[in-house]
């Protein structure tokens, strides 16, 4: 777009080409993506996200110096400070009748969207679903996208009944409410050490008053993921929606598996997973993902007029900054620190006569609190500085059945874990196992 | 918190000193903010405002390196870039039980939440309804959080039906399909050239079946704003919530004092503002306000989960940056701005043989095209880079009655619109009039 | 350089085309600067300086990804934060030979000092002295600039003395110390209120042992700007190379005129200018300008090796930011506030049995302290916040001359200078003279 | 400074307490800063530098929002794009008497320049010279660096050559000239395939016409460092000052063994480094170290007025993202890098009949191009994006001897390189070898 050939009289030539093709090897990136529309094999420079959102937020109407506005939503922002908090979208996404169209008056936030959502559907197919259609990530996080998909599933069924393989997690349950749903939760049962619910109760629960079935696939131990091929299997038998709460079932390969085995078996209308557990944003987003396209559509067409477009492009800029390459190195130390943490607090368990809780959980760890007092452990830790630790009773909201075998506590090796976390928590664990009576 | 008396001997005292009382001045309105709670009189400088939400989001547990960090969701960013996108905070905001609840690993998020909220009430409060008792930021924009609001009325009564004085917008009428709720739309009529919803139809339309009422105080004309006061006394006496769509109001003096007047009145369970057509942040939150605390605690209840923080940050930052003198400022200038659309617009309606209709609106102006083809105008208008204008045909959806008297176009002179757009936009429709057939 | 063509199938063409434009539009400014190469009428937008300076930093070796670096110096910078505080120029500017040479490993470098010195070059011309035929932004503030113009005098003639008609200001003395010259001060003169100096006298001072003259056009009243026509005359008569020293004179239309006489009249070697003082850069800049581009060339290639880019680029960043409508206007508002300054001076002078010094002094004013006491005036105004002005005995180093008839206080409307300041600043001095015994 | 306990009925407690505890340690490294004034152990993260830095600019009297402006120079910037590129310095650093003075209305400029300074020293200290009483950071490169040291020199002695056993850089001789002196070289001397000056060749030309010896310890091969030590002694006996130009050699524990030895035995009136080769800052600054206080004061006090912060706040902000640890690491891998680099190169060089040239040099190696074209090759790297390889033909400027014995190419192991520059820059090198007649 710019004249560079008149620049042709200001330094040498020799020293212009060199710049030049610097300046062309750096664009190539941008290049590929428009032309690929893939995650990029190696993850992008900071720099050259910054600058590629900057070109697209140019493109918006609100940045025309040549012309007039005379609406009432211009994208007017008080401030660069208030215009950097949205990487330059003022517009934000979507329109009155979808969430996915392009908008007149911002072209480069909806090619920003675009992007966006090609790259989400690039990343769950690559990342193992290949029978995905297409997938949209929402500005909102997996509840309230989980409500709004709820919401787009009620108009297409008479049921008002949810049935959903317990999970104790309250946000699941809200999102039931908001839609203006009834849960029916299948109790979980213990088997040894693990938690998880019998199929055959799940399958008696749906009726023609079903509207949907929730199925999760990532939880803490000791309940196990959801045996979402059988339920998906169920789904298609008697003709309900399957919504698939793969949360953060992204960075597992394991888990994938688990929902590509559900995709390629029965009946799944969405997987929803999340933006900042899978991809590293900031919390505020959420993928769905369909195999079935015009269910998505009919998704993205409940949502009620625009929306920020924050989540968005924290999504699209951390994609870029990952890349596909970046991401699967991620899983592989995911995988890595998944052991190591087993391996660590196995040692602690030992030193203060508990045991790891034999649980089929491939990013998640949990060791027993037996004759302790899980409450106190907890903030103990909390006290300590240790973030994320889950410790309860057995009769806690969270052990996924009426009552659970023993105390126990829980951590996790999440993708981008260091080393160094684990080492820390299960040094602080022994500690505080120590001295807490 | 940090030592500068270790810094006597570095350089002379008497500088030393000085620079601690400039730094002192350059602190003091957050020191104000902590103390006082009210949006600052004088608006504060971006690098303020980048130093305020630092400060804050450096308070955030990611931030924290002495921590372990071994839960599934720990505010993980993949580069600056990314956190820079959400002014550092990437815990979002809220918890599963409540939006607005503090979140253990956020006390920055946490605070910054706090206080967008107390800026918001005390904004509402100051820039027209002293009555209102509290006002959250959602991280939706208006559509949304009516749905949301909507959900929440449904779990409060049995009705299912909502009242709806005719707009005619098609984000209202799909967040009342959100909601699962159905719309009763109460039909426009005409009075001379303003287009208006007789009280006494609105009055017949609710009965038991009626789950709220929705108002509207800002369209485009002919429409004029609902009478509110009026709508406000039939919600008390039939008991039914009322919901006012504030969308763009607070930016008017004359607008604010409508519904002033309903809140005084009648009953009003929730006021919906889009803070980007008020507060010139990017498009993506609402603030809802409310006479009535326990109401609007129970909406903020009904939200699933975690959301985004962006849209919350973009607020404190839009607020702060303006002041209360700025925003009076700003509104005294739209004002203005107003009469000289008002007159700008008339020469050119008098040059075309056109009349600027005769409707009460204190932010739109629209004119005939008595004759004209409102489309191929609108479209030439576009082409001419004037962005906002809404040319319509008397059949149109928008005219919000079965048939208007005339096509017409419609300019808004909105909050932060220059004199600039204004004259640049009639002087490229004088000639759009001339040249279009 | 990026294949916008490939997004056709992305958003719906009309919106793309829409973003296209805005892009082009929002380019246009660096379009030109490459086509014209002028100060651009209108300035420019922070987000167009920095895209700008983006896209020349991106042209620099230490950017390109397909490289190996095997040198000693490659533009490696340890943080992101770092090399923002270079606007990303790594490799700093020139080459051992000259500093105005282009760097083979920096393209970007080398066009931004290219544009920054062609700009300059522009700026002098159009601000004022048409006859100039190069500019040269040094990255060094003007008292090592006129050190390095004297060094580079010094190579040229036989002389050991600069002529320097008194001026009481510490650098240009410690200028002609640093390049091993001896000063030879022509004493200021007292004529009514005013110091100058005789030009008899000047011309009485040169001769062979002459290495230069430094004349000076901004200083503080009592002292008015040298005569520097006539001194131009006396180098060109005398063949001794001729420096103005025009620190702060851009800003002002009438030293502008003052410069260009001595330069059409006479012999004027170079002309020095702050950058911040003339154009809002940080300290650290240098234009020397001048109609003789040899002898700039030597001065340019006196200097010895690389330098620092960061003067540089935020000259050119200053410069666009302000366009030449906008430097036109600024130099208005200077002439208005200088008339302020004076009347607002004046009405404090009377109150305090005072008076304004008649001197001609397009920049400053100054206004009698008789029977007060200087040093401590000067102090209790720094104490009050006020900034820059200077209070002086008579016999203080600053009057100029032997002894000056009064003490006396200066302030100065530079350009910049705010109503407000003036009016504060007045208003303190009264409390000052009121309460300081 | 803030009054944090005003926020106590914000949010709960324990969370408030937490987000204060997590500040708290993050502010820690700056208290440790004004505590110990040394460089930290651990590098400082980039928000943590942007927040300390950020907090001195806010010290600056042109961030006073109460204060009244009416100098000449006040700090104003024209936007804040602009301000960024310094940092938020705007006053630069220095005053007319003395480059390190603290200035008035720049408190928080001064104690940047401050920590910058103690930090050099720091740094000089435990990188290897523990007899260094004081460092400053001058703005400028290093060659203009040593033509000020070079300068106040000159104004202690009465001589005007300086001894100059022979390098051939253009820089230092620039240098020579610009502080008015003469050069006198010591012709280098083949030792097997290095080249040096022996020592009684630069005894025998030092005498009372000396101003100043200038020894050298890091170029490229065949040339070995100065014998430092042995000169030093000289310098000593002979009443002479020397100045080690010690280019970029803080990077080198060895060549900094080599500093300490000449500082232990005999006379070093000044060490130059330049901070972009040695620390990671863009190019423009130098520090000057010295065992002498009283010189190096005399230095500063040589500069004639105010300077550019740049190139001080871009070391400031580099030393404290490095830390004394990472820089111990960095030096490691600097001397395992030279060590791969010897082993690549020879590789190459045995396929191609070739050999390493057996140089004692810490940072560099080079191998012969017996019977090649060595200005084609250099050129042909160039075109494969190899940078900073130096391929000289014998007679060459650059051989440091009347004529060397062979053709050669020199890759430097420098601080910051990566494992992938060796490898990529010997394959291309082999494939030019191949190609290249």
């Amino acid at each position: 777009m710019l004249p560079f050939d008149k620049l042709k009289d200001t330094i040498p030539k020799s020293i212009l080409d060199r710049g030049l093709t610097v300046l062309g090897t750096e664009s190539r990136p941008i290049k590929l993506l428009f032309e690929q529309r893939r995650v990029p094999q190696e993850g992008w420079k900071d720099c050259q996200i910054e600058r590629f959102l900057n070109l697209l937020a140019t493109m918006d109407s609100d940045k025309d110096s040549k012309a007039a506005f005379v609406g009432e939503r211009e994208g007017r922002v008080v401030s660069s400070a208030v215009s950097k908090l949205a990487g330059g979208f003022h517009h934000g996404v979507g329109r009155s009748g979808d969430l996915t169209k392009a908008q007149p008056k911002a072209a480069g936030g909806s090619l920003m969207y675009f992007f966006a959502n090609i790259l989400a559907s690039d990343a769950m197919k690559r990342f193992g679903v290949p029978k995905i259609k297409k997938a949209v990530v929402f500005p909102m996080a997996t509840g309230m996208t989980l409500a709004l998909v709820l919401c787009a599933t009620r108009n297409l069924t008479r049921g008002k009944e949810v049935v959903y393989p317990q999970v104790d997690h309250k946000t699941p349950l809200k999102a039931i409410q908001l839609a203006g749903l009834q849960e029916r939760i299948v109790e979980g049962e213990i088997y040894g050490d693990a938690v998880n619910v019998p199929t055959e109760k799940i399958e008696e629960a749906v009726n023609e008053n079903t509207a949907a079935i929730i199925s999760t696939t990532t939880f803490f131990p000791p309940r196990e993921p959801d045996k979402i091929k059988d339920i998906a299997k169920i789904a298609q038998e008697k003709k309900v929606p399957h919504i698939i709460n793969n949360a953060f079932g992204v960075q597992s390969r394991e888990i994938m598996k688990l929902v590509r085995g559900a995709v390629d078996a029965g009946r799944v209308d969405a997987i929803i997973q999340s933006t900042d557990k899978n991809f590293f944003t900031p919390v505020g987003g959420a993928i769905v993902a369909s195999p079935n396209e015009e269910f998505l559509n009919h998704v993205s067409e409940t949502y009620a007029g625009r929306a920020t477009a924050a989540p968005v492009v924290q999504f699209l800029a951390a994609i870029l900054s990952i890349g596909s390459e970046g991401y699967e190195k991620l899983r592989t130390q995911q995988e890595e620190n998944r052991k190591f943490l087993e391996s660590s607090l196995k040692e602690v368990a030992e030193r203060h006569s508990q045991r790891i809780l034999n649980v089929y959980n491939p990013i998640s760890v949990a060791m027993t609190l037996e004759g302790r007092n899980a409450k106190k452990i907890g903030k103990a830790l909390y006290t300590a500085r240790v973030y994320g630790s889950k410790a309860l009773e057995k009769n806690d909201f969270g052990v996924c059945c009426p009552q659970y075998i023993s105390a126990y506590i829980n951590f996790d090796a999440s993708i981008g874990i260091q080393k160094n976390d684990i080492s820390l928590a299960t040094e602080r664990l022994d500690t505080v196992l120590k001295t807490v009576s």
